[in-house]
């Protein structure tokens, strides 16, 4: 039997779990070049639902493509690599919580080699070996989204730390004077200020000091009362030309750069990879221009 | 001919280059054990006589152990360590500045294996191999003196970033306020506030917003005019019960937290090892206290 090309992956989102054959020994990054038959179903909340769905979706890869030897998992959560053991998942993902050993168990099952991996790491990864980071040995992924998180590939390895919980760069501190509480407990971590809802909270600071004429500009074009105003928002007045929305997606800006700061200079890498639902309102070379770390002599 | 346990340990500081004997089969972590036949010659400010000292320094360990077959090497500077490059090293080592190809000339010289590695990265991989850190392949060294130097150690690998420049965590920001310019050039570097000097800047802050009582006090231990006060007024105020020099030092403690949750954050490493001539001022207990990163859930 000669062994397959394909490999199956699979990633667990709180509302859908998909999976794909992945073409290991492709050269492209196209993704349509790099994976085929798609497949989804809903993520269930109880465990053994959850392994059920798994091995369902396994299953309709192998009939694809019978000679796959080897299953990759991207999962939320910190995933304690060598058993596939899922801790401090997200509330979001009930079913995975009772789930000690999930290597050894699809591996019992399937009869496959398993690698499960948190989300923001396998990210990084995989931009790394077939992204925007192909041939590079040193990089970071860095995803705007609802939060901030970030995953680190240097000497061609992934950073997973100590415990497994490495890349929770969206919890770098970017203040000393105790701004915006953080979802995580913690005061102005990178994530409150530099995420959508971190561009929210800023919007709203500046809405409440602005002047009552800048203010009724912002408001006229959102279509929105103050305390409704989201990223959303910001973005169609900024689109529109409006200052104050300016100003806002500006802040928005420093907050980025201040973050990718603290991994430049910590880890130099040799490219920093922005993704997420927010990458597209970055302004690539002001961000650049802004980030830019100090050449020291 | 039997390969001598022993290999060349050089340091190359801006005053003095020392040198050493290292016994690399010991498992001993006492420095005394690891090391003999210390040696030290002052740092020359030209090319060829910072060669020649080298050279020198070289041939005495030799003499004390003819059998040696590598020569490690730590400096200042960013190194590139695949040509033993040294770039961008301070003002302090202008004898190092003409050198391209350290590492090939020496090792032409010498017929000996020649690594060449910046300093911080050096230390880190020390106490990681053989201190601190023994037995972890996941460590962080943080130095707290003049300035705040940083080496890291992952997944047993030294991290040298993609242009050999990693490390520089002491450009860290820790606020997005402009507080305090750093010797960098950027505003309100980890350096700028974590460091003596920082301290000292600190403590600069404080006095002037003192009540004059409070201020009178400090002074009286202090013995100094305000504006000669250092970081060892400080320091010997605090000794002596100075409420005021406390309230300084719990600032200096806050500032080292803030950017020990940055590389707990990002790296998550199995151990922090904090040198450098502040670490003795560092109350261990309270640092870890303010640090400990938020449990993720």
């Amino acid at each position: 039997m000669i062994a397959s090309p394909y490999s199956i992956g699979i990633d667990i989102g709180g509302t859908k779990m998909s999976s794909a054959l992945v073409d290991t020994k492709s050269q492209s990054d196209d993704p349509k070049q790099l994976m085929s038959n798609f497949q989804e179903l809903p993520t269930p909340k109880d465990s053994e639902g959850f392994i059920q769905t798994l091995l369902t979706l396994i299953e309709r890869q192998r009939e694809a493509s019978p000679n796959v030897t080897a299953i990759g998992i991207s999962t939320a959560g910190t995933v304690d690599t060598r058993i596939g053991k899922v801790m401090g998942a997200t509330g979001n993902l009930p079913g995975i919580r009772g789930v000690e050993n999930l290597k050894e168990r699809l591996e019992a099952a399937t009869g496959l080699y398993v690698h499960a991996e948190n989300d923001a790491n396998a990210a990084a990864y995989g931009e790394c070996r077939a992204g925007a980071g192909r041939g590079m040995d040193d990089i970071v992924m860095v995803t705007l989204g609802t939060g901030v998180g970030t995953g680190i590939v240097m000497n061609g390895k992934m950073i997973r730390g100590g415990h497994f919980a490495a890349g929770e760069g969206g919890h770098i501190p970017l203040s000393n004077s105790q701004e915006r509480k953080c979802t995580c407990g913690r005061w102005d971590c990178w994530e409150a200020f530099a995420s959508g809802t971190g561009l929210a909270a800023t919007a709203q600071k500046y809405l409440a000091s602005a002047s009552s004429e800048d203010r009724e500009l912002f408001l006229a074009i959102s279509g929105k009362s103050a305390s409704d105003v989201h990223t959303h928002q910001v973005i169609e007045a900024y689109k529109a030309g409006n200052p104050l929305a300016k100003t806002m997606l500006d802040a928005w800006h420093q907050h980025v750069a201040l973050g990718l700061r603290a991994v430049l200079n910590l880890l130099d890498p040799e490219a920093i990879v922005i993704g997420g639902g927010m990458a597209q309102f970055v302004d690539f070379p002001k961000l650049h221009d802004i980030t830019r770390p100090q050449i020291h002599d």
